[in-house]
């Protein structure tokens, strides 16, 4: 497989990866990611109460969720998830097997474990793999290391930004992988962005945070919340721009890039769904807030009747309505209007949106079911939903929910 | 079809149906349910923000929940949600003419609707069952109604109790539709319950309430609520107890056998959901407080990647950490014990539960896959998760999920 590159493009970053034989399949499940000196990191993890080893130690050596590390480990196929004592000690050999290659301390490495959980992690086989990925650090990796850090994803994802901040050219590459929003057994989704951008580590994690927020924090495949979500953030400062400082356009232009990236990367995810066909864009307006935007455009984007309404390209404008009026978000039926759009498949990529309006006034609209269906057969399904009631607005991404979806996960350990 | 009775076995009901040609099946469609004389009802409606007519209808005749009525019309086939003032009109005509058959007023008939929504009711259809429905009204016609009111459902469902208060024989009889906890567009999950006890309406309403909590609000299908929920009680008052008042042992003994007839209702609602191939008790016990052990009971059970699990007969803990820790509940995963049970295909009926210890302090234990497979191979599957942290528990019961979930809901309207 060829890929674009991405995290190596940004200057003073190196990765490799290699298969040390914890995938069955014999893939590549090892992956290294390293500042050329230390860098500047900053991390979102989950926020489930059950965590793994490896978030566990992310959360002790960046107690504030930033700070200055050297690089990062992942290995794929088997979580470091619910093993005690056991657990942890393995994620510091981890991190100091590689530090040693990195000429770092233990605690300058961040550690991401994802796959099946509950199973101690084949320790021999990991450090012949650290070892093997440490001798593979090179600008020409990167592609490997996106494929090292996928469990039941279908296509290794990434993406890529150039921007200019004060006249100097600024990159930032991703890699990410996740298939389910928490693929089976917590298969976790993992992100790492690489940036050459200087800035402080308290900057990078304010960044970092805003970025989130309507990116990885807005999709769902499964309304389900992984026991490892990771996103990084690593900065090497060296494009030779001046330190980024918050409140300025300098900062703002970063955090717009920033927020590209992870933008693509989540739409990534979602798109790689397990058992996806098509994207699905909740946007909810009118809202009284934002907050209240969010928790309506969400429980619509994980209604199971939904998902599947769109699965099947069915306008069934009731589900949409039932799903708003059950979450914690004011709503008024004769207040809301319920449009739904996408391309036809007749036209051109990048033609506008057609939308077909469904609801409105407290009842279904007369509309032709046979055009809102065409639109609801692409490859993105827009569902646009305006309460009536304020300024507040928020879009979800989400999949549909497939009859692959119910076959990969019956029986993901058997 | 043959039926066991139920709803007319209390003293004082009759009951009728029809097939009116809502249902394009030609299957019976209307029906109704009458006391001899008034009787007492209370109610229990959705805490959807949408409602259809009939649910404003029954909150403008019983603003609080309960009173006097004399019977109550539902139909099956189209359900009159998001209808406008044309709905409206036409659920004050049902219960007009049904009032009509009973010498009453309109006011006091409830009406219920269930099936897809969106769509003005044929009302000359209707008109003409209600006629017809109200010329079969008798002892002998249950089952023709328990048939009336269901939609994707595959089985007609009903239970019946009996007791005595006071040395005077009360008996409950009642019936249920649901399918989906709101199955396609809606379907909307209609309960009635009739009585022969002598009880006032704020009473009935009070012992419905507590019912309903431990019940018919402790299962889900598919976490989307519908728009149309409702469930009624109504007691004719011939048994010839004295009237039951609160706080007395007649009051608890009425209570017990009210939740009893609603636990069978709702666990053959979830028996019969979409696509259900087995029934799942999720039992939290040890949380902080009863409510946290409900959400965290809720957040299992209404996980995908749990109730596909189950649907494979997969002992997959992680994914039960996983929903419990993502719950608002308080969960500290060293406190935490999972068992999965169930009974081996082996035992013969009513044998004893087995279990199998899955998760303890933090990691998985050590078990046999293929026992607590085997466990989870039959009809119902109990999953038991003590949190250690207080006093608190509550018990979900849901179904696993199947392609044929899918298949039912991907393309319902076309």
């Amino acid at each position: 497989m060829s890929f674009v590159r991405h995290i190596t493009l940004p200057k003073g970053f190196v990765a490799g990866a290699t298969a040390c034989g914890i995938k069955p399949s014999g893939k590549k499940d090892l992956a290294i990611i390293a500042g050329r000196a230390e860098v500047s990191a900053a991390v979102v993890t989950t926020s489930n109460q059950i965590t793994g080893a490896p978030i566990q130690w992310i959360r002790h050596i960046l107690p504030r969720g930033c700070g200055k590390v050297r690089g990062m480990v992942i290995n794929a196929g088997n979580s470091n998830v619910c093993t005690g004592k056991t657990g942890l000690k393995d994620t510091e050999t981890m991190a100091g097997l590689t530090a040693k290659i990195l000429d770092a301390e233990a605690q300058e490495v961040l550690v991401a474990s994802t796959g099946i959980i509950g199973h101690p992690l084949p320790m021999a086989k990991v450090k012949k793999g650290i070892a093997a990925a440490g001798a593979t650090l090179s600008l020409r990796n990167d592609g490997d290391v996106a494929e090292a850090i996928l469990t039941t994803d279908l296509r290794a994802k990434s993406a890529f930004v150039q921007t200019r901040i004060a006249s100097r050219e600024v990159r930032l590459g991703g890699i990410v992988k996740g298939s389910g929003m928490i693929a089976p057994s917590m298969a976790t989704m993992i992100a790492v962005i690489t940036t050459d951008a200087k800035i402080a580590p308290t900057v990078l994690r304010k960044a970092l945070r805003q970025a989130v927020a309507g990116t990885f924090n807005a999709i769902t495949v499964d309304s389900d919340q992984s026991t490892s979500d990771v996103v990084a953030v690593l900065a090497s400062g060296l494009a030779g721009n001046k330190t980024i400082q918050p409140g300025t356009a300098a900062y703002r232009k970063f955090a717009a890039a920033l927020a590209e990236v992870c933008g693509e990367l989540a739409r990534s995810v979602v798109a790689d769904g397990e058992g996806a066909t098509r994207l699905v864009e909740v946007i909810v307006r009118g809202a009284r807030t934002d907050a209240e935007a969010e928790v309506a455009a969400k429980s619509v984007a994980n209604s199971p009747l939904v998902k599947t309404a769109v699965h099947g390209a069915d306008p069934n404008w009731g589900r949409i309505a039932m799903a708003l009026g059950k979450s914690a978000a004011k709503v008024v039926a004769e207040k809301l209007t319920i449009r739904i759009g996408g391309q036809p498949p007749s036209r051109r990529q990048n033609a506008e949106d057609e939308f077909v309006k469904v609801f409105a006034r407290g009842m279904g609209c007369k509309f032709s079911a046979k055009k809102a269906s065409s639109l609801m057969a692409g490859d993105t399904v827009k569902i646009d939903c305006n309460l009536g009631l304020g300024q507040g607005k928020f879009t979800a991404l989400t999949c549909d929910l497939s009859r692959e979806y119910i076959a990969i996960n019956a029986d993901y350990t058997t």
